[in-house]
């Protein structure tokens, strides 16, 4: 198997495990290793949805479930592209395909101020978890100098449209975001031709 | 409400639907408002599923279910184009949203030969149904001889990827098809960029 039939087996898989279950433990434990497979194969992200932006890094849509409650998004970094510390409000997997991550974990103080843990770096075919539950504020950047990277997001939700938070590293102070996305179409999960 | 939100719209609405209940003419008496109330304005399609083919008529996936439970795709008829007779093997709706389309209902004769019903116009803004439970079988063509006419058809199943057939209109033989898709990218349902 190859191409774009690894993504719609993906898409698929996810669809059937948010219908399956609402624990989400339940539903990280056995999606997480279907990240993995993704990822462990670099052959299926067509390249509209791989490019870099001089400026920027950019989040392209690949697939949103209609009634919103999952999104896989392809994340392109840049060399020395990040985002700012954020936060998700849902569930989220992140697994690299391409290159290396930097992630650094934030936690809030009583204070209001953000704590910042060591930063720990993905490489391709390793996968990481954010929620509200197990920590949800963080940063991600390229943790390759020389070359862009590329990781594969999904999230409990529709994630370019949650109303949610970046944060100032100094004061911890929150600030409204919605991220969007970059991209205005997303890829045919089927795209043979006729066979007639 | 303009542009890409009323696809959205139907897309959720038929998600829905389709996971509510089994039963087909509940489905189709629930739909068939919907389609309709999609089609009732031409202004949310995007340009590049609208463009006829010189040759023959375009099949643009718009949207299907990662379970295949349906499909929603956009039928572009060149002046002259149409389809050879042909079956679903699941249910289906048609809606007009840009000029006519003529539909031809064939019903099989117990020699195995078809018996072709009375031509009917459909105008934009109007919709029908087929299904093997209904009557499957039929051939669409555009209704008018110097533009393009554009129809939005909406199919219990993913449509592109199903085995069916195309029937001979003299002997009524069917011979095995599968339509496929005539793109590589579907809409982006959410295009919003990010708005920090
Ligand atoms: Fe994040
Ligand atoms: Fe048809
Ligand atoms: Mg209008």
């Amino acid at each position: 198997m190859t191409d774009i039939a690894r993504l719609r087996d993906f898409v698929a898989e996810t669809a059937r495990l948010v219908a399956s279950t609402t624990s989400e433990a339940v539903l990280l434990a056995a999606l997480a290793p279907k990240l993995e497979e993704l990822v462990a194969h670099d052959d299926w992200l067509p390249e509209a949805y791989a490019v870099a932006d001089g400026g920027r890094y950019r989040q392209y849509l690949l697939y949103a479930d209609p009634l919103e409650r999952f999104s896989i998004v392809s994340f392109v970094w840049g060399p020395g592209q990040g985002t700012p510390i954020h936060d998700h409000r849902v569930w989220g997997l992140v697994g690299v395909l391409r290159g290396e991550e930097l992630s650094v974990s934030h936690a809030r103080q009583p204070d209001g101020t953000l704590h910042a843990a060591p930063p720990e770096r993905l490489r391709a075919g390793q996968t990481a978890a954010v929620s509200p539950q197990i920590g949800d504020i963080h940063a991600i950047s390229n943790g390759l100098a020389d070359r862009s990277s590329i990781s594969i997001h999904v999230y409990g939700g529709n994630i370019g449209r949650i109303r949610r938070a970046v944060y100032d590293s100094e004061t911890g102070t929150a600030k409204d975001f919605i991220s969007g996305y970059s991209n205005d179409t997303v890829p045919n999960l089927w795209p043979d031709r006729g066979a007639a």
